[in-house]
C-alpha cells in the first residue's frame, strides 16, 4: 500500500475540482499537493481527461523532479511545480489551468488592476503579468524557467508571494498557489472571477481607476488582518 | 425550540437561492429576513459555504447589532443591514452579492441608465451606484457607515428605497432589498440581468439613450401603479 | 372536459421550452398558439412562475381579447397576440420573451444587420426594429398599438412577415412568430444566437458589412427556395 | 446487418458530443467519420434534431457524392466533406458546426491571430479565414466549391492541413478536421475557445500581438515535435 496515499487524494480531489468549476477544457490544467516534510508532491499525469482521472494515477514527485511513485508520467509542467515548492517555504498546493478570463489577460500582456473589494478581500496590489522570457530560456529547460519567471516577477514588483496567491504568465495564463491543493484551486477560481470583472469594467469605463488605498486596506485586513472578523473563528 | 425556527427556516431558503441563481461563488453573498415586531432579523453566518450551510446556522440579531440565538458569527455585513431595517420601515429582506455584471458597474463608479422596459417594469430610475466613503468612515465602524452610505446617496438623488429596491455600492457591489428575503434574492437576479443588459446595449451602441418618460411611466404602472393589470388579482 | 385542451397543451409546452432555452428569467415571457378557424388562441396567464405552469392554466381568448376559457388573467401582452393573429393570415404561434442579447439591440435601437449564413438559414433581411411609438398612443390602448407598431415597421421597410419571422420592439424586445408556437420558439432561439453573433463581430471588426446577396441568397434558397434540399423530404 | 455498423456508430457518437459540449443549437452542426480503404464516409443526415438522431439513421456516402446506404438525405454539407476527403489523405474526420466565438471572426473576416500558448499547443499559425467565393460558384456547385474554397486558402497562406486542422468560411462558419471524427470535434472545441480567448484579448488590448516564435514553436513541439514529452507515451 501506498505511503502517499492521503496526499495523492486530495491531489486527485483537487484536480477533479477544475472541470466542476468550469476552469478547465479538455485536459488544459493540472493541480498539485505537496508534503514538506517528505519534499515531495503529487501531480496529475500528463494529458489524462479528467473523467477517466484516478486517485491512484497520481504521480508523486520530489522537488529535484524525480519520480518517487507512480507508472504514469507526470504533468508537463512538473519542473515548474518543484521549483516553486523548493524556494516557497510554506505553500502546500499549486495550480495551473488555461481559464478564459485570465489567459485572456495573459495574452494581452496586463496586469490585472484593482478595481474592487472582491480583489481586495483577497490580496492588495494588482495580479501581475509575467513578461515572456528569453529566446534562449525557452529554448532550454522552460518548465524549470518558467518557475524563475515567476520568482523575477515577484522580485521585480516586490510582491510577497504569501500575499499574492496568483500570477499570469504572460502569453500563456495563469498559475496559483496556497496552504494546499484546495486553496490553489480555490485562487484559481477567484482570479477568473477577479479577471473577468476586471474586462468587463474596463469596458463600462475605459477611465476606470483602482480603488482608493484605505478600501483595500480595510476590506484585506478583515478578512486576513490581525483583527479579522470575517468567517468563524475555527476557519 | 426556536421561537425563529420560520425566521431562520426563510432566511435559510433565500440563501440556497443565491447559487442557483449564479449570483455568487464561493461565500460572497449574503441574505437576511427581518420580523420588524420583534425587532430582530436572521442572518447568514459569516463565511460558511453554501454546501455546508444549514437553516438552523442562521443566527439571529437584533436591530442594534446584538446576537438574540445562533452560535456562530453573523455575516461581516449584518451592521449595513440592521442600519437599513432601522431607518426603511417595511422593507423585511435585504440581499448582498458580488454578481458579476453588477459588481462591474460598480467598479466602474457608474449608475445603470434606463434603457428598456425590462428596467421600467421595476423601477423609473437609474440605479444609483453611491460613491466610495471617506477615508476615516472606511476606518471608523465601516459596515455601519455603509448603510449610512446608501442613505445619503439616496436622499442626494432623490430616490424612495420603496420604488428602487437595488443600489450599487461604488468599487464594492450590489445591495437590495423588498417586503422579504425572496424579493429581495428577486431583485438582485433582476439587477444583475438589467445590468448585463445595459452593458450590452452601450457596446452595440455607445450613444444609447434612456427611453422615453411615457414608456418608462406605462411600464412602471401596468405592473405597480394604480391599475396595474400584470399578474393575477391575488398576487 | 375542454374543447381547447389540444390547444392549451401545445401552447403550454411551447412555453416551457423558454426556460429551458434560457429565453426567460422569472416570467418575462409569454408564447401563444392559435386555432385559426376556431379565431381563439392559447396564451400564457400573466405572472405565473413556470415551474408552477400548468397545461390547463392557459387561457384561452378569442382574436377580440374576450377570454373564451380560464380562471386566471391572461399575459399583459395578450393583446398584442390578438392583433397580430387577426392581421397575418398563416401563422399560429406568437413567442414574447426579454433574451438577453436581442433585447439589448432593441435598446441599442439598432436593426440587426445579416452578417452571415446563420441568419441567411432564416432570412434575407436585417432583423428590424421598430422605433418607440408616440406618447398618445403609449397612455392609450397600449399593447393593441403595439401590435399596430409592428405592423407599420413591416410596411416601411417593406417585410413580408412570412419570410422574416422576428422583430425588436425598440427599447423593449424581441416577437417572434411562425406556423405554431413551437416554431415561434424557435424562432426566439435562433434570433438570440442571431444577436449575440452579430454584436460579438461588430465586436472583432467594427467595420464588418453585410454578407453579399449571392450567398444570403443561396442559403435562404436552399432551405426555404423551390429547389430547397435542407432536411429531409417529409420535414 | 450494415457492413457499416462500426463507421456509424462513430459518426454517431462525435455528432453526439456537438450539443454536450455546447457547438451547436438545433440541427447548425454535422459531423463525418470515414473508411479510407472502402472509399465512404457516414455523416448526419440533413436537419435531424440531435435529440432524435440514432446510429442506424446516419448516411453513408461515397466520396463521389452517392449514397451507399442509409435512407435519409445526407447534410447539406455533404460535398464539402467528400471533396476535402478525396484531396487530403489521413484525414479521417470532419466537423462542421455554427459556435458562436469561431462564426463570429467568420463574420468579421478575420483571421484568429495566435496570442498564446492555448493556440501554439494545436498549432503555429493564425486560424486562416477563407474569404466568400465568387457569385458564379456560390450559384453553381456550392457546397462541393466550398471544399476548393478551403483549399485555395490553405495553397494561399501556405498552411499545412496536416498541421492547421481547423479554418473558418468567411461569413459562414468553421470546419474543422482530424484522424477521425472525435479528433475533429476536439477540434472544434478548441478552436471556440482559441476564438473566445483572441476576442476578449483584443478587447482588453487592442494592441495585442502574437506571441513570439520561440515560444510557439517551443509549445507546439513539445505536444508534436520529434522530441514530444506531453501526454502519455501510448497516446
Amino acid at each position: 500500500m501506498s505511503t502517499y496515499k492521503e496526499l495523492k487524494r486530495a491531489c486527485f480531489e483537487a484536480n477533479m475540482a477544475l472541470p466542476k468549476l468550469n476552469l478547465v477544457v479538455y485536459t488544459f490544467g493540472n493541480v498539485s499537493q505537496a508534503d514538506a516534510d517528505a519534499g515531495v508532491f503529487a501531480i496529475k499525469p500528463s494529458g489524462i481527461p479528467y473523467e477517466e482521472l484516478k486517485a491512484e494515477d497520481m504521480v508523486v514527485v520530489d522537488f529535484e523532479n524525480q519520480v518517487v511513485e507512480g507508472k504514469m508520467r507526470p504533468s508537463s509542467d512538473t519542473r515548474t511545480h518543484g521549483f516553486l515548492y523548493q524556494r516557497w517555504k510554506g505553500i502546500g498546493g499549486i495550480c495551473h489551468t488555461h481559464s478564459t478570463y485570465a489567459v485572456s489577460w495573459a495574452q494581452a500582456l496586463r496586469d490585472i488592476p484593482i478595481f474592487g473589494t472582491t480583489h481586495a478581500d483577497h490580496n492588495t496590489r494588482a495580479i501581475p503579468c509575467a513578461p515572456p522570457m528569453a529566446d534562449d530560456l525557452i529554448a532550454g529547460d522552460y518548465e524549470y524557467m518558467t518557475g524563475q519567471q515567476i520568482l523575477d516577477c515577484f522580485q521585480d514588483k516586490q510582491l510577497s508571494y504569501q500575499e499574492v496567491e496568483m500570477v499570469l504568465i504572460g502569453n500563456h495564463g495563469p498559475f496559483t498557489w496556497g496552504k494546499d491543493a484546495q486553496k490553489a484551486v480555490y485562487n484559481s477560481r477567484v482570479l477568473e472571477e477577479i479577471a473577468r470583472m476586471a474586462y468587463l469594467t474596463l469596458q463600462i469605463n475605459p477611465d476606470a481607476r483602482p480603488l482608493k488605498a484605505s478600501l483595500i486596506q480595510k476590506h484585506y485586513d478583515r478578512k486576513h488582518g490581525a483583527g479579522a472578523y470575517y468567517g468563524q473563528e475555527s476557519c
